[in-house]
């Protein structure tokens, strides 16, 4: 047995190496016949944005109330007749509400009231996607990106009248303006305040039967309202930030997508670019840049975000038909499954220590998670979608030993990580116990239905195992129950937790939400999440892919 | 003698109304057969903005030094090729020094030295025209001219590498950029740090001859500096602070130039700008703004400022003899001394209290000064100066009763105003003493020069007399020394005076100077002060005016 574990990896390992051997005496570039027409292609596919001009819709006041999400409600103040009649350097402070999340260019006019403005005047503007970053004191800043993703913005206005216009795009639903310096030889107003909302999406689809439940709509609803404002010339992780192409998103967006916008040409622009700005080795880079023209962020690779670009090929694929991209493509999803031919060792086992060296190992954004489970399982997970895409392309011969070590991996991982006992996965040296483990060992296959559902039932019974920390895993954990046939419990998971969003005030799903924690922050400052993420947007899938499990 | 007065009164009265009462059904505008073509010339003069690009000289630090000018010391810190060769992460705050006072526009580039930039930047950039400016917390605010004067500004720059224009123009020597938000992801570096300076002056008089005293050099050459940076598409006051045009700035300004530049054309410019936008009755307003068309400050009605107006363009015709547009404006002068005669009293006193009510009485920046014997002194002065102007454009018979007005206003100010016993003026109720009654009672010419100079030196020896708050009296009062014969004194106390700006490391002349005060503000704080002002600038007329005096 041992041996033939042995050929087997020799064998995949010297197919990995015969593809990266492409004969080629001018560069070291895996894809340089391809490189070129891929981004090339993907830029002709580069959308043009549909503009919307937007107003507020009222005066609004934000108060400390415990019982408001982050412990802070939003009230109405006072009418917008009010606010542009009269004199702002009275009113000093206003906080205007666009009812709805916005993704653009905002913009004022100021106008003089009495006398001949004879100073600049000085103004700090504050957006906010969520009450608490009007609110909250940014300074001094704690966080741990960058200050400056905060969207406050002090601004000198030299000569009166003028029409302002903030070139920085925002994102929010709120804009607090404070007037920070004025003269007391001149008074003025302010109107005209617009928001000219942009987006790659244009049409919603249609909405939901009257009778489906009200909360399932209002998820819908604001799920699409999430992808909408993500959809800009890529598939953003979040307009606020950082408002650029990642591969984790994209996948999840494009599921969305299928779903509802049905904008199947951004899905292909993202797949291109990230293929057409990945290394030379031909790995992929997790995040790319338009700007000031594409490319990527050198060095930023995550296993199981490469992994995941081949499941979307693979989906992109099953909705399109396009052969011609997935073909071209089919040479990058090839490179990416070679990575884990690398880390697997005889045993089927992923060398997690090694993995963890040589990448960042994503899955979610929670403290203290083991991962050595999830990477085993999105590792089987991947080859197999990899597989599937072989078969559609009839390359399935180029990646013959896919099944063998499917099964190889699938039964170590049962063998290794598997607690038969309490019937669930443990992972690491500490046995850690986690939904994530359960998760993708469950989208793995590893486990039948039987036990898939024993797995994820255990785990919810038990009060120590570590949570999702975000909406990014609970897609995937709705994703496990229903593949483990618990349709009930994943509409009442998803209800839940994205439900609880909705009832909190959410107009868009936020990149994280802990129930218990309504200030948690990967960044150790809650005002620097982003509150309108593509990763979050999933329900729109679920409900629309399985209308008898969520309508 | 009684009646002879009251006649001469109700002859002046009936003088005024047939100026003011031109036959036009059409408007009450008096000057309406020419407002636009002066308006319109105005515009065609507008001075093309002469650009030179400079760059910082050094890199400095800023210390507290109490023998220092306002508290704070430069000191040399480090060279430019460190800076711009660094990390900026690593700085994270610099104060760059220009070397001189520069006017226009500031631009920097950055650019990513280590890793692929993922978030945006944010700055604060603060500009100071001396170096207090870049120490001096601005906040809490507590002067009363409009916070937003004050030269900071707060830059959120989203893609990088970028290069970035503040688009408000500046003045200042110093730039402080601070680093107020950056990504731990990735370094860069700041370059091309560079200044797009601009004026309408392009290029400098003949500097003085050799032998010249170096202090008199100097202060020549701050002066042709200061002038220069006010020196726009209008004499503005100050290039950080007002940046305007104001008829007691045009004034001064018009002097030096005519000593220096002589750029008469912006004289013209300005002279035309005034009337043009005066009011319907004809009253000038004392400033008026360029932008974003031509307009005045409504209501900003200075007597002293309008009767300079007269004194200016008999300035201007004297240096050029552009007897056209003199004889264009000659209706404008005539209408601003027409308050003169509604305010004098039969006894040949102003009347203060009216004049008060009705004007802005400026004369000078300091708190309690009595302005009777100032306004007394002014107006006899500029009915003088009318009148030589109108003798000049032969239309003396206009005004044919000036001279008696002169002489019965001279005799009452000597009358009512003049302590004999003390051999100085007293100004208001409370006699009180100061250096602006003797000043503008000595240019008036109510004193002969034996009694202008006694005047002049027993308001020095009285340690009670109020000093002159600032440059612009300063003027005059070396402009009264001169007349009254005392040239040494003259030179000595522009040398102690602009001299001293000049050791305290002034690169151009300021608009506020307390030797005793260095913080002193009329607007409560002294960083708002302007220190390129305008009205400093005439040392450069006295230098070259009269070089037997100060050569």
């Amino acid at each position: 047995m041992r041996s033939k574990i042995k050929s087997l990896i020799t064998a995949l390992i010297a197919t990995a190496l015969t593809v990266t051997s492409i004969p080629d005496l001018h560069a070291q570039d895996v894809y340089q016949a391809s490189r070129k027409a891929w981004v090339t292609e993907a830029e002709r596919l580069k959308p043009t944005l549909h503009q919307i001009e937007k107003k507020p819709i009222g005066i609004v006041s934000i108060v400390p109330d415990s019982k408001a999400f982050q412990g802070w409600k939003v009230k109405a103040a006072g009418d917008l007749a009010k606010f542009y009649n009269n004199s702002f350097k009275q009113q000093q402070s206003v906080i205007l509400d666009f009812g709805e999340h916005l993704t653009g260019y905002f913009s004022f006019t100021l106008s003089p009231s009495e006398r001949t403005p004879d100073a600049p005047l000085k103004f700090k503007l504050t957006f906010g996607e969520v009450p608490s970053e009007i609110m909250t004191p940014y300074d001094p800043y704690k966080g741990d990106l960058s200050r400056a993703w905060l969207q406050d913005e002090i601004i000198t206005v030299m000569d009166i009248p003028a029409t302002v216009k903030i070139s920085r795009r925002l994102a929010c639903r709120y804009v607090k303006i404070d007037l920070l310096g004025s003269s007391q030889y001149f008074d003025f107003k302010i109107s005209n305040v617009s928001f000219k909302s942009v987006s790659s999406v244009k049409d919603f689809p249609a909405p939901l039967n009257q009778g489906v439940d009200t909360m399932i709509k209002k998820i819908d609803f604001v799920g699409l309202n999430t992808l909408k404002e993500c959809m800009q010339t890529v598939y953003e992780d979040g307009p606020k930030r950082d408002r650029r192409l990642w591969i984790g998103d994209l996948y999840l967006e494009s599921l969305a997508n299928a779903y509802s916008f049905k904008n199947h040409d951004l899905t292909k622009r993202c797949l291109l670019l990230l293929a057409g700005l990945s290394d030379a080795d031909g790995k992929l880079v997790g995040t790319v840049f338009e700007s000031p023209e594409p490319h990527p962020q050198v060095g930023q690779h995550l296993l199981d975000y490469s992994l995941l670009y081949n499941v979307t090929l693979k989906e992109y694929l099953d909705q399109t038909g396009d052969q011609a991209t997935a073909r071209s493509l089919w040479q990058v999803a090839k490179k990416q499954i070679e990575p884990i031919i690398g880390l697997v060792g005889k045993d089927g086992m992923m060398d997690y220590q090694k993995a963890t060296k040589e990448w960042w190992l994503f899955f979610d954004w929670k403290e203290g998670l083991d991962k050595q489970a999830s990477l085993q399982g999105i590792s089987i997970f991947a080859l197999k979608r990899t597989y599937e895409l072989a078969k559609m392309l009839g390359k399935e011969q180029e990646v013959k030993e896919i099944p063998a070590l499917v099964a190889l991996m699938s039964k170590a991982a049962k063998q290794n990580l598997f607690d038969s006992k309490a019937g669930v996965f443990i992972s690491g040296s500490d046995r850690q116990l986690s939904y994530a483990s359960q998760i993708w060992m469950v989208l793995a296959g590893v486990t039948n239905t039987a036990q898939s559902k024993e797995a994820l039932t255990a785990i919810a019974k038990n009060d120590k195992a570590l949570l999702p920390g975000g909406p990014y895993l609970y897609h995937y954990y709705i994703e496990s129950l229903i593949k483990s046939g618990m349709n009930e419990t994943a509409k009442s998971k998803l209800v839940g937790y994205w439900g609880d969003m909705v009832e909190k005030g959410a107009d868009t799903f936020w990149e994280v939400y802990d129930p218990k924690d309504e200030l948690v922050s990967p960044y150790k400052f809650a005002p620097i999440n982003s509150y309108c993420h593509a990763w979050s947007c999933t329900p729109v899938y679920f409900i629309r892919k399985y209308p008898n499990i969520f309508q």
